[in-house]
């Protein structure tokens, strides 16, 4: 069966909750994020673009001069964000995550150093912010840095809840195309600039 | 025998010309900036990184629950450049790429969507260029992606002439630490904003 990319992965993550894979999970929310910054694209908006999985190769093979096969290789964890790149001047960078949670984020979805690293962005002037989706409900937040370390600095909390998104985040209204128009956020933000 | 990360292969590289392969060609130049945006880093001046490469991938085992080995995968062309990141809020954007050659560096060496790439990060206020080194002159020059543009449209060349690297490049001097100091090309240029 011939699916469009990622769609059939979805499914299957979907269906069989109990088999879902670090690799696969978040992956609706990704596939949006994906299509909107490829309509960012075509339509020169913006230029943000995910960051491939980081992969440590230790077996490769060379069956013909010019061809590699990867014989063996793990998944590592990622040192910075899954998305960067370039709006209007600014640099952005950001993290996706999808909870099926209806009431709060597990900030163990969260890397310690990605944290650091959206801390280090927002100080040097880049916009830093995650994109948090609770699927159940869908609907689809941005958190700027600042309030994420806010929330870390004040809470001991292992979860942020709902209504935290709903006081210091900024919902993504749903949409047809780009399915995640979170630069109209990002408008917001810079609109004094 | 314990070499520090990389040097192993690029002695390797130097010295069998007839196997290198496309995964370690420019190795050289790659530690030298990695480990020149770690300096970075550390000093909290910039946030550049590495992108990890693309790797498309085609087999996986599950030898446990929470292991996932790839059996099979292969290396894919990037869609962007290799490097991005945040300084002084700043996008910057660069390939980076080493020739043996001591007279002209050959187009070849970069994806006409890469050059694509970096003249869009031009257009939108983002800092794009090129780092190559001539690897037996020992000289690295820092071209901007409006030079590569003015050349791309002006000549109708297969490569880039030393002298138009002289001309209209930056010569990044040797240097101890951070060993490529690049940010010190983008400080003269933004130093009237």
């Amino acid at each position: 069966m011939n699916y469009p990319n990622g769609i059939k992965k979805e499914v299957v993550t979907r269906k069989s909750k109990d088999t879902i894979s670090y690799q696969n999970r978040g992956m609706s929310l990704e596939n949006d994020i994906n299509t909107s910054n490829e309509y960012y694209r075509e339509i020169d908006k913006a230029y943000v673009y995910k960051k491939p999985t980081p992969i440590k190769v230790t077996k490769v093979d060379y069956p013909s001069r010019d061809k590699t096969v990867i014989r063996e290789a793990f998944y590592t964890v990622p040192s910075t964000t899954d998305y960067n790149g370039l709006y209007k001047g600014y640099y952005i960078d950001f993290e996706a995550k999808e909870t099926i949670s209806k009431t709060s984020f597990s900030l163990s979805n969260i890397h310690a150093h990605q944290i650091k690293h959206l801390e280090n962005i927002d100080r040097h002037q880049g916009i830093a912010f995650l994109i948090v989706r609770f699927t159940k409900l869908n609907e689809t937040y941005l958190l700027l840095a600042k309030d994420l370390t806010n929330f870390l600095n004040t809470n001991d909390r292992k979860s942020i809840p709902l209504s935290y998104f709903k006081e210091y985040g900024y919902l993504i209204k749903d949409n047809y195309n780009p399915r995640v128009d979170y630069l109209k956020i990002i408008d917001q933000l810079i609109g004094g600039n």
